[in-house]
């Protein structure tokens, strides 16, 4: 069977690898990128090439940011009693949506899963630790991971590793759909859940 | 409310202007795009560019090709006999796949749409009659547009064009379903619309 150009295989086969993006939509988004303006192909690749550069996790909290400091964790009028855990920075930008957390975050970067292998020491968990025991400022952790199994198992692990240290542990409340993924539950759903949190 | 990095809002945005891919879509392709390794980053911006920088139209048919004429167009053992006449390089591959027609073919890059304001000097028509003047090989054009109002009327002027010249001009059966995008038809349909083609 005759094939596309080798160059145009290797776009569809590039843009296939991507989340969602099957072959027949591959196909039609290299298309796309051919119907392009040199200065728009450019911007697209160029973009990637950016983001890739310039973006690394903040040395404070893990969430995504292009200085050294994210900008939550640099802000002088953040709350710096409350540590809002979540497991992606999605969710970081899910809960300054709802303009109603003050606090800083910590971002875990994934949830403990044993069936996937995934243990305390794979996410982002010993930063927060440290950033416990190197200021008593932090009066509430609380813990707005996914109100899934995963993020189930990781919130009672961070309640026990946290409680004996004396430091109040609350799980946002299961105003979120069980099984659901916090990134993409509504502000109000969002806010009821953040009102209704539990101590552990 | 907070904004992500600029660069990573870039890249959302870029990504969000390709077809099909809305907003959510676009964030996670970008935190996607941040996950991968800097050569798997590197391997998806440079093909988007090499596939900008190394295909065209072929000289002869208007087929995507990295070369001057395309590998069908150059390929000795087809039938120059017969020109099928499509829409895209995309439908060229579609009639490739049922390895049945044996010519060459044309590729108009659009249809005539009185109601978008594109005519017929808008698409790649005249170099069509170019290659009929230049040759009396060709013994019948197959037209095989879209079944829809644009194709239609595409393969209406095209007939007429052509007809006074002597040449057999054929329309491929309703057998792709009317209104269907030619692209799609499974390969079965487009053999069965090959064969109970009709002149026009």
């Amino acid at each position: 069977m005759r094939q596309y150009p080798r160059s145009l295989n290797r776009l569809i086969n590039e843009l296939g690898k991507l989340p969602g993006i099957g072959g027949k939509t591959a196909q039609r988004l290299a298309f796309h990128v051919l119907s392009l303006s040199d200065r728009e192909a450019e911007a697209l690749a160029s973009a990637i090439m950016e983001a890739k550069q310039t973006l690394h996790y903040c040395s404070v909290c893990g969430n995504l940011t292009d200085r050294e400091v994210c900008g939550i964790c640099s802000d002088e009028t953040r709350d710096r009693s409350a540590i809002c855990v979540v497991e992606t920075p999605q969710d970081v930008m899910a809960m300054e949506r709802i303009r109603e957390f003050r606090g800083t975050y910590h971002v875990l970067h994934g949830a403990i899963s044993p069936a996937e292998g995934v243990g305390p020491s794979d996410i982002n968990l010993k930063s927060l630790i440290e950033r416990l025991q190197s200021s008593d400022e932090v009066k509430e952790v609380i813990i707005a991971t996914n109100p899934n199994i995963e993020g189930e198992a990781t919130a009672m692990y961070i309640a026990r590793l946290l409680k004996p240290a004396g430091i109040k542990v609350t799980r946002i409340a299961h105003g979120i759909p069980v099984g659901g993924d916090l990134e993409y539950a509504d502000e109000v759903t969002l806010l009821k859940a953040m009102e209704g949190r539990r101590e552990l």
